[in-house]
């Protein structure tokens, strides 16, 4: 990818957008000893980051795929991206949720007129669904994650951050499926002035952090983490790119999360769902962990999305 | 007050506050059916509007008066306000607090190291409490509400929302004792070109609403409300300029105000208290009973704060 490839990404769909606040807190800034920088995609049209990729994936399919529609499984933020990037470009979102997905993204899918199919929350089921409609409706199979398109589109967050604050020496991104990793570190290659990107992951989940150090992609055998955005894995497409750039991977506890969350809710004011808490919670640890390596740096951090179930918090 | 009072104290607070963003959300918008403009003091320091009146006033004072601290009583944010502004400006902040009031308030207070003086959860206890502190130090007694100097500080966030949107056809405003709808309604009247305030009240605790009707200051039988901002009543410097200048005061439900407030939390993603949702609740209530009043209008509303126990929430 060539950084006018993002230039372009980005150019194409800022009308469907929202260029989301950046916001700041002195305690935190106090609790690391750097300026820390919230790019808030909690306040992005459905609540996250992923409307971005979702939207640039479906503006770069011909009008004759675009007239047959668009397919995609999730049981999370993705689910009610598509949907929303499809009604608002004209298009039928095809959208294979697994039973176990939670009711409050099942709603968000169908208020955004995404057409839902229901199966096994298995990943074959998944995948089998998907492909069956794909085949059925000629629609075009558009992964959450493991996409060209997806990656910069998601990547297009950490350009506007980087517009607005050019000289940050590290943006913090959560990692789950890699997109918005992969998209990130792509932005801080091109449009920053030697900015590191890293990512945090649950311990619960770690498969990013293993995979770097083995050099192949890792499964989780277990995701038991509170942060649910982050239970996919990696993929050939995003796999390449965070080896390649990512600077690395700090893994959190449940305790860390759950912390971090809070910290975030009742001194922000802004509500900002588990996954985007590991960002945080990777840079308050990796902080601790070394004294000195952000002191007086600029930070970004990636608030991957606001989704949350309000009758099923972690306080 | 004049015009030129109201400016001067803007100005005077102004290196001590923050000029808190408005958000908007179109689908607020399209509920009401009207533009509507959240001047977020729940993003104030402290988390509350009432830093600016709190500020104010000590500002007022001189330098003898100041040398000998201030002193009042609240189980709520003006305890957080009157430690925080006491302390930025040098000040001894006593803050006598009723033994009822809420852990998490008593901990902000002593955070922005406020003194602590524990008394019976009676108004008769408070002021006794008060009064001797004010006897025994000299510190000067400023109420949470009831207060030229608190009114016309709380008048400064519609001063800043009119700055940004000077058309604005009506603001509504949580009322409590009365010092923010006493200090907006000023604001409005220099301020604003034809701009309506009105008041959200809880029906559980709508001493201002029947006191506009009676013509006096009418007190509360209980108090058995979610908004726990909201159960104090007027005052003999809050009524009158409230019974001038207010248009009205809307009543509301403790389920509207719940439902407001999951409104705003779920799809705005900024954390605001109950209080603050009683605003929103009154626009929604008066909107469905005057289908045409708000029409397209421009309508602002004071989210006064967003201190809330994530432990102990309606949802």
């Amino acid at each position: 990818m060539h950084k006018d490839q993002l230039l372009q990404c980005h150019k194409s769909i800022v009308p469907y957008i929202h260029n989301t606040p950046i916001l700041t807190s002195r305690l935190i800034n106090t609790i690391i000893g750097a300026k820390v920088f919230f790019k808030c995609e909690n306040f992005q049209r459905m609540g996250a980051y992923k409307i971005r990729g979702a939207t640039y994936a479906i503006l770069q399919l011909s009008d004759a795929q675009r007239a047959k529609g668009v397919v995609t499984h999730s049981s999370g933020n993705f689910a009610q991206a598509l949907s929303l990037a499809a009604h608002s470009l004209g298009v039928t979102g095809h959208i294979v949720m697994p039973t176990s997905a939670p009711q409050v993204t099942k709603i968000g899918v169908q208020e955004y007129n995404g057409l839902i199919y229901e199966c096994e929350p298995t990943l074959t089921a998944r995948k089998a669904t998907a492909d069956e409609i794909a085949q059925k409706t000629g629609a075009i199979f558009i992964h959450p994650s493991n996409n060209l398109d997806v990656i910069m589109g998601q990547g297009t967050a950490a350009i506007e951050l980087l517009e607005t604050h050019p000289d940050l020496n590290a943006v913090f991104c959560p990692v789950g499926g890699g997109g918005l990793i992969a998209g990130s570190v792509l932005a801080a290659h091109y449009f920053g002035a030697d900015c590191d990107v890293l990512g945090g992951e649950p311990f619960e989940a770690d498969d990013a952090y293993r995979s770097l150090k083995s050099g192949k992609i890792e499964q989780n055998d277990t995701t038991n983490t509170i942060a649910d955005g982050l239970k996919t894995v990696l993929g050939d497409k995003t796999f390449p790119i965070i080896k390649e750039h990512v600077h690395s991977i700090v893994r959190v506890t449940e305790a860390e999360i759950v912390s971090a969350m809070r910290l975030i809710w009742e001194r922000m004011k802004i509500i900002v769902e588990p996954s985007s808490a590991v960002a945080l919670a990777a840079l308050v640890r990796d902080a601790k962990n070394h004294p000195n390596r952000y002191q007086d740096q600029k930070i970004g951090i990636i608030i991957s999305g606001g989704n949350v179930d309000l009758k099923n918090l972690p306080f």
